[in-house]
């Protein structure tokens, strides 16, 4: 292929720079989970199609990217479909025998014999009696769903049907007769019926259908759901509770768009196996922990709690207007308290179910105080206090335990995950005027494991957004320095005598742990000389060493500083402590 | 689903300790890599298939996993078949229209209006007259190869044609209701056609090539493919020689077995742009430098040239026999100078090309010595001489180098990738006495990226089997202790004061860079007590805290040694310094 190459969609290729940056944030978190106590597991990018279907909801589903079984996976597609149906096709045998039988004594007893539009008398009688034949066999429930294909079948064939019986029907005399004519033709119909019936149905199989006949693995769509699976297959090796961290890329066959790519690692730090508040409290300060770490100073972690969500939408009488009454009072700043009104009116949300939750719209100060205003507004319901109670108990632990450089922040619209989170729900914004989604977020199930079979297990766990964290961290122009440093020194290749000098020394150099390199090729023009400095330039290398001829003479090494371009000629320890420093 | 979870076969998940392991090797890696100049890049999980498709080979294209498109790709791959053919699809259309008209003069003309059969003559008069009809537009190519179809077509159609129009026949006085007929019936009669031909062909098509249709992506074979791709992508943005490293997954459809898995891990080192020896030179060292940095001494890397088994084979003038001739020469210290002679005459290879090269035979002493054997076995040919002035360099620098803990063996019998190598051959053996094959191997690709259309790009480079290197590491324990040091000191939870008191301290002590964590859940029996000491036991905690009532009030801390069960109670200060050695 000469066209020039691309990838797909969605995806793509880091430079040097680009994986030095990214590794340093993993890194960071990384060890930031390890501080915490957190262990790393690692499972395969693609698992068993059960294992994930079904477990994203409909819309999930369709971003799962499915991989194609290898061989004739077409073959064994058609194959399972007559499988499936062999003892059907036994059926079917027999009620072609039977249609035929019942044409058989119909020539025979009627005068059609000498009628010469005896084929279309016979065409419009398997028409007409077919249903007939069927329903006879009604009851033998597997050829019940075929009914109307085998009508459509001797529709389709009537005549050709008609036209056989009618061609050979001089032979009706003799019942051994009959019995050849089933031998030769009712094979060939048989065969006919079962290919139109495989055709059929492999044609009637939309995709969605098709897809589990000829695809059994899917990649990883997210790391909660192989976690759990992880969990529940290995849980007689596993100390619960287990605390686990997972940095590895998932999949989403998502419309690609700005900041949304179809391969992109998660960053996960669960625990499964207790369902202790002191958890929740220990993500708010790892969110903390490694913001702080990244010098990514003034996050807000915003907080809610499932069950004050379940409150609220009680005390409007209205669960599913949940989220249009969380989406309205998001807009609250945007819109003003009228704005909201309206749009939670236009939702359906009555003006009485409004008035009570009114305190909301005046929902101020710090994390204690609305919790207050929300205990007055939820006191009616359990599961709201119970939720209030939570959040209390981790604003209070937090409160006193303080934080580094994040803000904690109570957010009653928060309404992320509301069909699997049972409990705490935890959510990073930026620091202000950094445009920007969430950089992170997470929150507990009650019952992470039960789609596995393993009941009672509560998880709870945080996410953190890798490509947004990187593309602040670049406005912000936080990356370290020498995040991108790459090779320390370039020694000028000057021929094969020199070079040899050279790797002497380079070689010294890497076992102390200094990246060096020699340009492979030899200078032989001064336009080469050219090319190698050009070389050390475009890769940002601050030291080059010239060793020619008179440096092997002396053992010394002639060291350039590249960005102050001064340069001194030294013997190899001194070169040494200079670029050890 | 309550089935205990799987993984698809040939898949792994990674505990904890052997994600350690792993990463351990890995970083170690990754670190020489960089001492070495080299520079990391990623590429995502799946390519174009256009990239992947035929770079390895029959077998390796049906190795490869393919990712189905999402979305109605049967509709789509039966779209695609329309597509192609959209122009029969038009003299399809003509076709049907000149089959119409030729049954409405017939019908005008004919009496048989007043015949009651009527539409059994108009079917037989279709089956009659379409290969008339079809031959009539025979020269249209694109027609042709449907002629079949379109007269099963018409065939099983023919009655339901002949009734509607037998129907519709009392119209067919005015040329305009014609027309009407036209615009109506010919359009059903049309897609069912259009519908039939799809079904007809797409059933025609074998998985190979259905795939094509459905799969537009697959997942990465290689990373030396993805890395030619990428150089060419972007070689405006690349400063030549590019040395790059790539530690990534990638994806085989392999029957699995023992060592053999579907997804595992490459870790690869290449130079595109030059092809200067000094490069093959400073992989000899780098292997050395890795293996010596993970303590795995005495390995031993085996050195070939491309060039030289191209003389090989102009010696013994067969060079289809190459590969027969360099198995059975493998062969020699197990069956002997007979044994492979008996062998070579088996494959083919006549005595006399055999009496030739019988020098090889005796190919004994140093990497230079075997040299000097070679060269007048090859002195006739240009190649082979080129190959060993190649290797004599390569050993040359390396004796005057030196190795570490490797050695440089040269071997004849060395012939992987004969299909891309052009030069250097490389290959790496664990030490004697560990049962493994090649941990690590690589070569010199005169063209690696000319596969994308960027000419006269030569490149070499290695690979390091991280599997297998994490056997043989297993084998001979040589993983270093702290590599699977989990958390460093446990707090033991005496309840919400005690454990918020904890808290602090474990605040600091991960400040501190020291990984700490609490029990989730409050002791409230002796039993739970004894629950959290023997989770600190499974996890290898070394040190645990006990910080109740007591400690809480005189704010110290009880520290017991986990090995030694020494404990004793200290201040904050004091606990961190025990911690911190």
């Amino acid at each position: 292929m000469s066209s020039k190459p691309s990838i797909p969609k969605g995806t793509r290729d880091f430079s040097p720079v680009e994986v030095a940056k990214r590794t340093y944030i993993m890194n960071t978190i990384r060890s930031q989970f390890q501080h915490y106590g957190f262990q790393p597991i690692e499972t395969p990018s693609f698992e068993n199609s059960s294992t994930l279907m079904g477990k994203y909801g409909e819309e999930g589903d369709r971003l799962i990217f499915k991989i194609l079984d290898s061989g004739e996976y077409i073959e064994k597609a058609k194959l399972k479909i007559e499988k499936v149906n062999s003892k059907e096709i036994a059926y079917l045998t027999i009620l072609l025998e039977e249609v035929f039988i019942h044409l058989k004594s119909y020539i025979i007893k009627s005068d059609i014999i000498e009628h010469n539009n005896g084929p279309l008398f016979l065409a419009e009688f398997i028409n007409n009696r077919i249903n007939g034949v069927i329903s006879s066999s009604a009851g033998i429930a597997d050829v019940n769903r075929f009914e109307n294909d085998i009508v459509d079948f001797f529709k389709a064939n009537a005549l050709d049907i008609g036209i056989t019986l009618y061609r050979k029907n001089e032979f009706f005399t003799s019942d051994d007769s009959f019995q050849n004519f089933k031998m030769e033709e009712l094979r060939e119909f048989q065969e006919r019926l079962i290919t139109y019936l495989n055709i059929k149905y492999f044609h009637r199989v939309p995709s969605k259908a098709l897809t589990p006949q000829i695809s059994e693995k899917a990649l990883r769509y997210d790391l909660t759901v192989p976690f759990a699976r992880y969990v529940v297959q290995h849980q007689n090796d596993i100390v619960f509770p287990f605390k686990r961290f997972q940095i590895q890329p998932v999949w989403r066959a998502d419309r690609p768009q700005k900041g949304r790519f179809r391969e992109f690692y998660q960053c996960d730090a669960d625990v499964v196996g207790s369902d202790s508040l002191w958890q929740e409290v220990e993500f708010v300060q790892l969110y903390d922990a490694v913001f702080t770490a990244l010098k990514l100073e003034g996050v807000t972690i915003k907080m809610n709690n499932r069950k004050v969500l379940s409150g609220i939408a009680e005390v409007i009488g209205a669960s599913d207007k949940l989220i249009d009454f969380t989406v309205a009072l998001d807009k609250l700043d945007k819109i003003g308290e009228e704005g909201v009104t309206k749009e939670m009116l236009s939702k359906g949300i009555t003006q009485e179910a409004i008035n009570k939750v009114a305190p909301l719209f005046s929902l101020s100060g710090n994390f204690g105080e609305q919790l207050e205003t929300l205990q007055s507004l939820l006191s009616d319901s359990e599961t709201g206090k119970e939720g209030i109670k939570e959040l209390l108990f981790i604003n209070d632990a937090i409160s006193n335990l303080g934080l580094q450089t994040a803000t904690l922040q109570l957010d009653v619209t928060l309404a992320r995950g509301l069909n699997y989170y049972t409990g705490a729900i935890f959510e990073v914004a930026a620091p202000e005027g950094v445009k920007m989604g969430s950089i992170g977020g997470g929150g507990r199930y009650a019952d992470l494991t039960g789609i596995f079979g393993l009941k009672d297990m509560s998880g709870v766990g945080i996410s953190f957004g890798l490509d947004r964290i990187a593309l602040v961290l670049e406005e912000l122009n936080l990356f370290p320095e020498d995040t991108t440093e790459g090779v320390k020194v370039f020694f000028v290749n000057f021929g094969d005598t020199e070079a040899s000098y050279a790797m002497q020394a380079i070689g010294k150099l890497r076992k102390a742990g200094i990246s060096a390199e020699l340009y492979p090729d030899p200078v032989t023009s001064n336009k080469q000389m050219k090319k190698q400095m050009t070389y050390a330039n475009r890769r940002n290398i601050p030291f080059l060493v010239l060793a020619g001829t008179q440096e092997v003479e002396d053992k010394t090494f002639t060291l350039k500083n590249m960005a102050g371009g001064t340069q001194e000629t030294v013997s190899f320890d001194s070169l040494l402590k200079h670029l050890s420093s």
